[in-house]
């Protein structure tokens, strides 16, 4: 444990005390395989927190594919070059037929960037409505839809929230019309105050919300909405996307045709790639205007990289294994939960579930204190999960898409056994 | 050349035809090898343009550690890993002891967004300057530095710029304290507009303007400006870094001590890695504001290919390299100037050199298109240049930095020959 400390501390000083870990005692990883991690004491923990690495921890076609191109070339894109046009062709195979044309970068921020752009470009808008505990990057123009209160306190605000829609905690009747009431006063109120409209960009799942149960024809209605009042839809897909919900897109799972969607966190397997695709029309209108170039993307790496992560998901029955290894865990969970009163929802959608942790199931009072201790605790037992969610209390369980049924079975253990320790 | 076309076809489709690309007849690139790339038809052309590959194309050193590292572990950055602050510790012990914190970042995009918060953070100003031919970046807020004018076309302008030291086109006696006198006047509009001042942001060698012979105490009486009026300075290293000078830092050239550093291209030799240098204080104070991650940065991956590339630099006499065929490069086209009208200017330092392509050498009247057809004159003999600068006309040379002098006496006798082709 020595060692943990002094390298906890050299991090402290050279990233800064502020640069987040997880865990009250950090993790010290040396490898990574499959849906385990391993740390510096030769200790085994199942990862059932990271995207990135979807396909799994150092898959070998992945590492082979990468370790390839780095030995052979990886340059900027201007010049032709074969991978990068094979993979945003494949990309775009796997998308509705209006999503016709790719511009890759490094991030996920710098993809919602671009959308941003191209949605105000293609609009002559600067409105844009994302939801009220949305988090979509870290740049200025990104950052500035995070979490935002849904009260407009400046007429010339270019960024307005409405509510997510919060169906656990919702008391009525018809929360859609409910949510999609308020989408369209919000737009209204762009009207009112003369800020052209632009479009809306939510996560098709609304995860960082804390993936709710979204009523059937939320987000299809949204659109319908956001194109009479001549604005576009953008699906942040960077959760979502790449068969984390056992489709391949979580707008799929929604019933929507996004104008733009953005793409990023798995699709490069830890190689940074991101990317945003839309019709042909939209993408040449942007490049026109801007003359768009990233250095690092559209590269030959992370076209091996990307190539690498489809042939992965396409050739190994993923798709089907995240829709059965899921659903199964979502129901074994939800067997679960009538006997604790903590487990105030259970819910979820192929590889992505939540639990609300409460302290109440009737006033449903969120406790973010008790989701932490479910998270250090599990971690002690070697599963890795997290807590996320508009109040942060909700269990976040999002493994690798390689999880199988066997990891699920020793992770419901030692859930089943925390829950008795902590609260039994 | 069908394979070209139909490649170039598929492009246009799925990346978009604005998707830029160099020459008039792209180049379609399969192989790379320390400073030579090869095409698909197998023809070599030595690269005198890419600084990301800055160690070479495929630097088997580098090739391994990135190979290495993605077949044992690639995550994000909340837990501790060794390599990673082991690379900051690295990066740091290069820079000047006021930069003593990182944080990583995948493009220098990102890097200059962190920058550009963390000044305003810090001086709680909001205006920036930076001048008047810049490029630091493609989000909507880095972006807004781009190519401005320094005419103040509104008083709630928080970027303004000031124009670039151009000492080619100078005309008068003493361009430092006309240039110095610029900034100073447009420091003074920001007061009188009341936009808080929060700092200056350049590239330490003005590389996008056209790499300019800056009067040598021009950059540090700048920061003495910039210091007096609470303002903080930020040097962009993502070009000027990382020995392209001979310097491990543009700033070093300069003479100045800035408070803020962003790095990039170079430092991951394609993998995408980027980053922000300061005093801890500054670091801990934007962290500690923003509780800023970035998914893909300050990766194991990241860290790999980051020390495998100051291994390189540090084992292969990179340095006094650089030094010594950047000079005699410089000498010798410098030789070349007085037959040729063209040649209005021949500048540079380190692997970086500029050539200003002029009409004539007593106007200075920039030729951009005689530039372009050196730079397709010379992919034609193999020799692979491109053109910037703020006229555009400024032949851009900037081989990896393991060019050698064998290399150079090469491309002057290609050179040599297309000035007698063209001009002779």
């Amino acid at each position: 444990m020595g060692d943990i400390t002094e390298l906890h501390g050299r991090r402290n000083k050279i990233l800064g005390a502020g640069s987040p870990l997880f865990y009250s005692k950090p993790l010290h990883l040396v490898r990574g395989e499959g849906v385990s991690l391993f740390d510096a004491e030769g200790r085994r923990y199942t990862d059932m927190y990271n995207n990135v690495a979807s396909v799994g921890h150092c898959h070998p076609h992945v590492v082979e594919a990468i370790s390839r191109q780095v030995a052979t070339l990886n340059v900027h894109s201007r010049y032709l070059h074969e991978g990068i046009v094979e993979y945003a062709e494949r990309l775009m195979g796997r998308h509705h037929d209006g999503i016709e044309c790719a511009i890759l970068t490094c991030s996920g921020t710098e993809a919602n960037e671009v959308a941003l752009l191209m949605a105000r470009q293609a609009t002559n808008g600067r409105g844009i409505i994302c939801t009220n505990a949305a988090y979509h990057g870290n740049s200025a123009a990104v950052r500035a839809l995070t979490r935002l209160s849904t009260e407009v306190i400046s007429k010339t605000a270019e960024v307005r929230a409405v509510s997510f829609p919060d169906t656990y905690r919702f008391v009525g009747d018809d929360p859609c019309s409910y949510y999609l009431e308020e989408l369209d006063q919000t737009i209204q109120s762009f009207r009112r105050d003369n800020v052209p409209f632009a479009g809306m960009l939510v996560c098709s799942i609304f995860a960082n919300e804390g993936l709710p149960n979204v009523p059937k024809e939320y987000l299809s209605k949204a659109a319908e909405i956001v194109h009479a009042a001549g604005g576009l839809l953008i699906c942040d897909e960077v959760q979502s996307g790449l068969c984390r919900t056992g489709k391949w897109w979580g707008y799929q799972d929604m019933g929507v045709l996004p104008d733009i969607v953005t793409m990023g966190k798995p699709i490069g397997a830890g190689v940074p790639l991101a990317g945003v695709a839309a019709s042909g029309e939209l993408v040449e209108k942007f490049r026109s205007e801007t003359r768009y170039f990233n250095t690092f993307a559209a590269s030959p790496l992370q076209a091996a990289a990307g190539n690498a992560v489809l042939d992965v998901i396409e050739n190994e029955g993923i798709q089907s294994s995240v829709l059965a290894v899921g659903e199964k865990l979502l129901c074994d969970l939800q067997e679960i939960q009538p006997q604790f009163e903590q487990m105030g929802d259970v819910r979820g959608v192929g590889l992505f579930i939540g639990i609300e942790w409460v302290l109440d199931q009737t006033t449903k009072e969120p406790d973010v204190e008790g989701a932490m201790k479910m998270v250090e605790a599990l971690k002690e037992k070697g599963f890795l999960i997290s807590h996320a969610g508009a109040h942060r209390n909700m269990l976040k369980i999002r493994p690798p898409l390689v999880f199988q049924h066997t990891d699920s079975a020793a992770f419901l253990e030692a859930f089943n056994e925390t829950l008795r320790e902590l609260y039994g």
